[in-house]
């Protein structure tokens, strides 16, 4: 299992309508994509980072990773609205450890 | 809820038994602190961050979470091992929104 998370800002004003619009978009259209599972928008509210917001999601392998990467909704997202609307952003893949 | 993250690299070579104690006393230690639920340690895998772990954990809410801050165990930790033992991090607190 691979999390995917990517935090980032927007270049809208906080609470305006583009701003809704952004996230609810991206959250449909990202979440749609087959291999993604338990997509999660959550706002970021730590003070020790200047993102405002997350978006998460799991694939069960890298294969499934791979798919939504190259899957036209995807990057037609990036295209048209993830370039133009994000002024900073941070991804990271996490792959849980077995306890111990 | 509030889910608290934070992403980190190590002194320590990869694979040396100082990264491997790092973590599971780091695991142990936080997780045992009350509050602390779904405690996760997972490797950091993208090229796109140069963290090559990642603390995971969830409070019920910020009283729960300043309970955990102020615990002795936690800044005991941070005091005696995240401050030598960790050469980069970035904490992220994040706050899932309603789907819609």
């Amino acid at each position: 299992m691979i999390r995917h998370t990517v935090s980032f800002s927007l270049v809208h004003p906080a609470g305006s309508d583009a701003e809704a619009d952004f996230l609810s978009t991206g959250a449909r259209t990202l979440s749609a994509i087959p291999g993604v599972e338990d997509f999660v928008v959550s706002r970021q509210v730590s003070p020790k980072s200047d993102h405002a917001f997350q978006f998460a999601m799991s694939f069960a392998d890298q294969a499934a990773y791979d798919a939504y990467d190259a899957h036209p909704d995807h990057r037609g997202f990036v295209a048209s609205r993830w370039a133009a609307e994000v002024s900073s952003f941070q991804e990271l893949d996490l792959v849980p450890l077995a306890p111990g």
